[in-house]
Formats: structure tokens, C-alpha cells, sequence
């Protein structure tokens, strides 16, 4: 019940264990196909060059940023909290001049000042999180796409944390590029980096296109203005995800089947209904911790559904309190980086784990090591709250 | 029967079904460090910096150069096949100075034309393939650590078509960097890649050393020299599978469960009884082929145990015998890249397909397609051949 990694859905487990088929097997790439149908679902998106990166949400990211960048590019990075910071490095190595925008963790950028740092910066790309689990809060996207039509800027997001768990719809909101892992509201396990590209973002890739020596007449071997990295460069991940079906690395078959099934899970059950759960369930954790007499951490109306965070009750040692969780009710919950480190507890319901069971469960266990740890907490308070949450909506399973 | 990725091990596949726990749970780190201690078996060396890039054979390979190698250093790149061009081109993204020799596709090269090669280069770093699938020779590397110390250059190679399959004792070759996949002789699925690095290497990475923002104390955050990528850092993966134990990327739980498990099995096995299993049933599909009939590809006694090549008999459609194979037998065989695309089949016996029934069952399929195709060939020849050669071989199940 931590921010993620939790623990994933027994069918994306199980799919996992399928025997492996050749990369270029006819089912194999019918099934490369069908996953990524499943994410133009999950992503709310049309675009065609929406894929699968292999690696961790990391790897999406970076995939991303080192192909959309050239160096010496104009980068704007907003950052409200640890993975912005993550987003600025990953483009300053990318070799781009990067502007930064801060803000206090636990808070969120308003439109117009985004806007006003586009307009002094002019950035050929504004790079963003979406839901930062370090703060919890999750930055509102709406409106920023024609702030950055307004100067030509492309628009990238991580929504590793946020995706099937909070609406996010990425045509409406005209994001050029995004990111995700599978380890958060998909249900899965780290490993694969599902990622969508609009029309200009694989415009602006395809510019630096590139083949790999021995694989096609050695004329198309280009050596200038190539992306900074072989594995992340995405002009080569599209000739081997698209029609051309060019050789690049090896698609990491049991983690495809993972992403597949993730996906497969959400547009089964549905979209609107996998984010509702998160909704339903995160607000009775959040009703929950509450009730404990526990405080929440940041802006309470930009908090992403699946994560809530609780500042430690001053005198407790917070990491005595996971232990505690961890050794006597196999419940892990965390605790976050930098500023909020030791100060602060973040609790997750996301993915298979954002259900009543699993809330109810997490709130008794931390009422009862509370107590041990002498906090003064209403029996029954954290429960309770959460029943009342549960009941106001509909008292779901 | 491929090149690689191959079936993999039933046992890999089913350990990757188990529950996922949290990153830094006890019992994660206590399977992360016994990960290294078995892929420390698997590579021969006591190399403390034995670990998982989480990505596929080529993230391992880009990992490594990209650490090892500050823009502006010289390398010496020798190149026997399609991978060693991959080698290039990634030092060249990393921004070396990239120097290459190239022999035809089917031979390896001499230690003294190596020798020559750093004599006249002088490079920081000599990365070369030690397997090559693509022409399924193997690079001897003895002698050339020595070679390497008379110029101080670091030794870089790439295992993932070898080992497990072939001879490699990392610390008695004196190789300061190797990185391998699971999807070869290791019996597991791509997305995943051991890698073990010298205390040399390490001290040129950790040279670079920096540690990500809002982890540490701001001090600690170095934005020069860093090395050109973030997911790729190692100094920072160091950090994250050592003591300190520093969050980086999010371990892919499930692969990190699957090449414990391809270890596991293969030091449970022991090591040199598994390689002399590949080496058996290599000869027998050596045999095998020659016994149909083909002619074989390359050095014979370059070969590598676990693949091998033979030229595809003039006025037969190379991918028509292979869509045969497919179709009608499930039996899939490669062909290969480049200047060979089209002229030669590749036939693996490799991981869990390194068996006396998957041999004997895809020559008898060979065979039987071949004869539809129009070649003459002995009849049972490829079968007889293999069990002639299993005999010599003490007739092993």
C-alpha cells in the first residue's frame, strides 16, 4: 500500500508465465499490434506511435526526452516536486539549456504561470509531470497546449503515476508526448514504459532518423544529428514497432504480455470505471487517515486519487511505523524524498490494490501500531471514516 | 531454434509469476544481493559490481559504454559481425572517438592484429562482441588484457550470445566490463541484463559520480562530467544495488525474478556442466546439418557451441523454408542481417533448447521441408548424423 511499486493483478502475473514465440513470429506481432490498440485506450489517444519502451517508467522518460530533445534546445521544466527535479536532469543530459520553474512541494502550477515561463523562455519543449508521487499532487494539463501553440513548443508529461487511476486524456488535452510504467494504477509489475506520440512529436523525431549499420543498404546509415542514444533513440523503436518491422533490440516477449494484460484488465473493466475505483477507494483511504486524526499533506483538491500523503504526528518515528507495518502486517507504506523525507507517510491504492478490503485493512493495522507508538488516535476512527466514505458513495465492494 | 530468443526454461517463467514486494522490502534486497552473488558464478569473477540493467541485452551493452566512456575518448572498436557495428555506434552516440577494424563476416580476429590495432590507436577503452550471432563466431579473448595494460585501456565485451553456453571466466580473461541478456544460452526472456564490472571499470565510472537531485543533501549534486544518461548511469545503479542503496529506477520486480532464476538453474546445474551441454548438443546440430547436407558458414572452429550457420542451397526461398518450418512445425530458424540476410540460415541450440528432442526433432523437420523445396538430401541424414555425433559423445539424454 505504498506509492508504488504494489502488488500486481494474479492475471498480469499469470500472463507473464505464457512460453515465449519468436520476435518476428506472425503472433508475435499481432500481439505487439493488439498491445498497442490497448493503449490508444488506456492513453485516450489516436496517435499510431503508441508502443511499448523496455525498461522501467525511467526508461519512458528518457526515451522520450532524448529523442523529442536536440542539444541545444530550449527545455522548460515546471517542477513541483522529486521527479520534475528527475525530468531537468534527464534533459540537462540530454544536452538541452533547461529553464526551470519551482514551487513548493505540495503545491501546483497555475496556467498562467506556466504561461508567463513559456513566454520568457521560449522553450522548443515544455517537460512536465503529471502526478508527482513525491508530493502527491497532480498538475492540472488543461489549457497548456495552446499556451504552447502559441510559441511552438512541444508538450511532454509523465504520467507514470497518474495513468488509469485519474482522467487523463491525451488528445483532448493535446499532450505531444507521454509517458507511463506499469507498477502504478496499471497493476503491473516495473519493466515496461507504455508511451504515446502525437503526429508533431514523431515529426520532430523523425528529423533525426536514423538505421542501424547492417541492417539496411549502408547509404541510409546516418551519422549527423543523431539522437544521443542508441537504445532510447525512437525513430528505431518505431521502424521496429511499425510496418517496416526494422530490427532493434529484442522486445522483452514476458513484459509485453505484462503490459498487454494491464491494459486488456482496464478497457475490460473500463476506463471511466478503473478511474472511478481509484477515485472511490483513495478517497476513503484519504477519509480514513483523517480519521485517525492524522493530517494531509499539500493541496487536498490536486491530489491524485491513489496516493495520499500524512504528515508524521511530531514525536513518532516514522520509520519505526513502517517496520511495524511491514513486519507484523506485511503492509508496506512509504515515506518520500528530499524536503519530506521522515516527514511525511504516503499511502497508496492503486491498481489491484485500490480496493475496500485493502483500505479498510491498511487503516486498522496503522490504527493499532499508532497506538503502540503512542500516538492518541479515535478507536476505530480510521475505519469508520472510510465506511462513511464508501457508504456516501453508493457503498461499492 | 533460433539465434535467440529462444523457449525459455518453465521454471524461469513461473518464477516471474510470484507475488510482486516492495523495493525496499528486506526480502527484495536480500534477492537482489543474491542475484549478484549467482550471476558472480555465472560471469567466474568476484567482481563486487555484478548486477541487472533492466532492459534488454542492448540497454546492457549501452549502460556500460555509456559509463565507461567520456565524450572525446578514443576507442578501439574490432568488428566481426553486425553486433560490433551496434558497438560502434553506440560509442559513437556516447561521443567517442571511435576507431574500428573490420575482418570479413565468418572469421574472428588474431590477437596480434588487436595488438596492432591499440599500439596505433591508443584508446581508453576496446569494446568488441565476444559472440556474434550474426555470424555465430566467437571472439578468443586470451591475451588480450595483457595487451590492453600496455596502453591502459579498459576491456569491454558483450556476453549475451555466450555465456552460459560457452567458456567465460571474466576475471581470469582480466575483462574490466561484460554484460550479457537472458534470451540466449541463459534459457529466459528478454528484458533483462546481467552485467559485471571490474574494480578498474569502476573507478573511471565513479569519477562521474553524481547523485540525482532531491535524494541527498543538494551539495552532492554534480552537473558536470556526468556521465550522458541518466537510466544508464551507473555510478547512480551502484548506488541503488549497493549499501547505500540510493533509489534509482524502480527494479522490474518480475525480471529481476527471472534471472534468479536462470542462474539459479544454471549453477544448480554447475556451470561447466552446462556449458558442455550446450557444446553436445551444438555439435550434434553441427553434425546434423552437415549430414543434410548444408554447407556451414564460417570458421567451424570460431563456432560458437550454441548456434550455427549454414549457407542456404542456391534456388531455394530461404524465408519459404522458414515460414515452412514455422507454420507446419512450430520450429522457428533465423536467417541473418545484413550482407548474410537471405544467404544463410541460423539454427540455435540454446538454453532449454539445448536438448537431444528439439535437435533431433527440427532436423527430421529440416529435412522433410527441404525434400518439399526441391533439395536433395540423404535421406535421415541430418537425424543419423546428429545421433552419430551424440554417440561420440557418450550418448547423453
Amino acid at each position: 500500500m505504498g506509492p508504488g511499486p504494489i502488488n500486481a493483478d494474479p492475471r498480469v502475473l499469470r500472463a507473464m508465465s505464457a512460453g515465449l514465440i519468436g520476435q518476428f513470429d506472425p503472433a508475435m506481432t499481432t500481439y505487439m499490434s493488439q498491445t498497442q490498440e490497448l493503449y490508444r485506450r488506456v492513453f485516450q489517444t489516436r496517435n499510431e506511435h503508441t508502443l511499448l519502451i523496455d525498461g522501467t517508467a525511467r526508461a519512458g522518460i528518457e526515451a522520450a526526452l532524448f529523442s523529442l530533445i536536440t542539444p541545444g534546445d530550449r527545455v522548460l521544466v515546471p517542477i513541483f516536486g522529486r521527479f520534475g527535479g528527475l525530468l531537468r536532469e534527464i534533459c540537462e543530459r540530454a544536452g538541452a539549456e533547461v529553464h526551470v520553474r519551482e514551487i513548493p512541494w505540495g503545491t501546483v502550477f497555475r496556467p498562467e504561470q506556466i504561461a508567463e515561463a513559456i513566454a520568457q523562455t521560449r522553450p522548443a519543449l515544455v517537460a512536465l509531470v503529471h502526478g508527482d508521487t513525491s508530493t502527491t499532487m497532480m498538475q492540472p494539463l488543461d489549457g497548456l497546449r495552446e499556451i504552447c501553440d502559441r510559441y511552438g513548443a512541444l508538450l511532454y508529461t509523465d504520467v507514470t503515476a497518474s495513468l488509469g487511476g485519474n482522467p487523463f486524456d491525451q488528445d483532448a488535452l493535446g499532450v505531444d508526448a507521454a509517458t507511463a510504467g506499469l507498477q502504478k494504477c496499471l497493476g503491473g509489475p516495473s519493466g515496461s514504459a507504455p508511451a504515446a506520440f502525437s503526429p508533431a512529436a514523431v515529426e520532430r523525431i523523425e528529423r533525426r532518423h536514423s538505421v542501424e549499420a547492417g541492417l539496411r543498404d549502408p547509404g541510409q546509415y546516418a551519422s549527423e544529428h543523431r539522437i544521443r542514444s542508441n537504445y532510447f533513440d525512437l525513430g528505431m523503436i518505431f521502424d521496429y514497432w511499425g510496418a517496416t518491422r526494422l530490427n532493434h533490440h529484442t522486445e522483452a516477449t514476458s513484459m509485453l504480455y505484462a503490459a498487454h494484460e494491464c491494459a486488456r484488465i482496464i478497457v475490460t473493466e473500463g476506463l471511466a470505471e478503473t478511474i472511478e475505483r481509484h477515485r472511490v477507494h483513495g478517497a476513503a483511504m484519504h477519509a480514513g487517515v483523517l480519521g485517525l486524526g492524522l493530517r494531509d499533506f499539500g493541496e487536498a483538491q490536486h491530489r491524485m486519487n491513489n496516493v495520499v500523503a500524512v504528515h508524521i504526528p511530531e514525536g513518532v518515528n516514522g520509520d519505526a511505523v513502517r517496520a511495524d507495518m511491514l513486519n507484523d502486517f506485511a503492509i508496506e507504506i512509504g515515506t518520500s524524498f528530499g524536503p519530506l523525507h521522515g516527514k511525511v507517510w504516503r499511502i497508496g491504492t492503486m491498481g489491484y490494490n485500490a480496493r475496500r478490503d485493502t483500505v479498510l485493512s491498511t487503516l486498522a493495522a496503522l490504527e493499532s501500531v499508532l497506538v503502540r507508538h503512542g500516538v492518541s488516535v479515535p478507536r476505530s476512527g480510521g475505519v469508520e471514516a472510510a465506511l462513511d466514505s464508501y457508504r456516501a458513495a453508493g457503498n461499492p465492494a
